[in-house]
């Protein structure tokens, strides 16, 4: 522990309710440009990204507690942690910016050499934004651009979701305007995920530059995207009910990018 | 309203406690063979499959409050509805026995005429469970069998997840040792989900009959299991993480039976 460590027994300390302040409000993150990340593995992936560490909370209970900047007591650390205290770390980090422009150098990546990105068309629940990146890092892609979002991409529950892969995978916030230019702008076919007037998934090639755009499952996409579309696709319901968690969606017609591709390499 | 009807305006009600032990206690459904759904979707499905009702509640604020057994004062229907006041319609319902018997009728269903089954062994998180519902609902799979399992079939969260695909896709549990043999007598292949010593999922035949084994997302599948398999597949995790959600995994491999069917379908 340095000179500058401190040990916190109150959740009235100003420091507690600062970090309480940025998990529960959304104008906080946005004015102090800060976030809160908790758990060892999403910290982690934080890091690595090149996010800069504000400052770290351990509980005192935490095995290496003395490695930290502040050591809390069980209680305050009960009152800032969502998941129970086994983890034992809590930290306050830099938020960075996040544009199309840092794309640029990606749009030749992906599987098989084509770019493949997740679009979501104001996503309302920040627990779904998360679980689609989640599905976008095993799936190896791209990026997963957010626009017109109603959620910030640093709320509490969608780094939870994302179990990190906010951090592993490059995410934009921007108008939808701004996302078709950018698109077109460089050759990534747009193909919108909708039930109506569209192919099967699966009859359609996702090989070169693809970008797969989901709506809410509430109100689907707006005509901006259909009309902006190369191609309109979607996934066989094939039971009873009439829609699939837009995280699932969005894993089987990435994996199926990737099936694609894959064989692409191989028949090549 | 009949004259059975009653106006509950009290949690202490005796009605109101039995429904809120049947939500909160497994061993309350087991003992009584009664459980509770919420939601007029998910009501909905459970009557179209065959299941009793025993009574229906319904908030005060409901239009057609009129049509149900018991009203209930806004302030209780807070008390026993996890979701908004908005639905309004919790029921109680009796159980029905599910064996593997009962799945021998639709033995030769699924799609391009072979049986598709999702096994899970041991899942722990009743709301997993529920997710891996609604894939295996809209992969239209002729059953999902839980093996071992920790929760039962009527928690609610369970329910919930599965937004009533619990009614729709037959579903039994029972031990592995009984499934394993059950798969085998009738010819249906088993596919175990693994990392380790496994082909891509994409590169395995699923035109057949065909059972998809995934373990817990924290220790995979037991021995038994990889033993019994005909064959090992497993998902390219193409990013930093390790892991997907069981829910997502399971919509990945089901669909990709589905293409491959519907692929063999078009080309015969």
């Amino acid at each position: 522990m340095s000179g500058e460590d401190q040990y916190i027994s109150s959740t009235q300390n100003p420091k507690i309710k600062r970090l309480l302040a940025l998990q529960e409000k959304s104008s906080e993150r946005r004015k102090s440009g800060l976030f809160v990340v908790e758990g060892r593995r999403e910290l982690q992936h934080c890091i690595e990204a090149g996010y800069e560490i504000e400052s770290i909370f351990k509980s005192a209970s935490a095995a290496d507690a003395a490695d930290a900047d502040f050591i809390v007591s069980p209680h305050v650390y009960e009152r800032i942690a969502y998941r129970g205290s086994t983890e034992g770390v809590v930290a306050i980090v830099r938020a960075k910016p996040h544009t199309l422009e840092d794309l640029l150098p990606s749009l030749t990546g992906g599987v098989g050499g084509g770019s493949l990105f997740i679009i979501l068309e104001s996503v309302e629940k920040p627990g779904n934004l998360g679980a689609v990146l989640r599905s976008a890092d095993a799936a190896g892609a791209t990026a997963v651009i957010v626009c017109d979002p109603l959620t910030d991409l640093y709320n509490p529950n969608l780094i939870r979701a994302s179990i990190g892969a906010c951090f592993t995978v490059p995410t934009v916030a921007c108008s939808s305007e701004d996302c078709i230019r950018f698109l077109k702008a460089h050759g990534v076919q747009i193909l919108t995920a909708q039930l109506q007037d569209s192919h099967l998934y699966y009859d359609t090639d996702m090989t070169g530059p693809t970008a797969i755009v989901m709506g809410t499952e509430s109100t689907g996409l707006t005509d901006q995207w259909r009309q902006a579309a190369d191609a309109h696709i979607r996934i066989p319901m094939l039971g009873r009910l009439d829609s699939l968690n837009v995280s699932v969606s969005a894993a089987i017609l990435l994996f199926e990018a990737v099936r694609q591709r894959e064989n692409m390499v191989l028949s090549t």
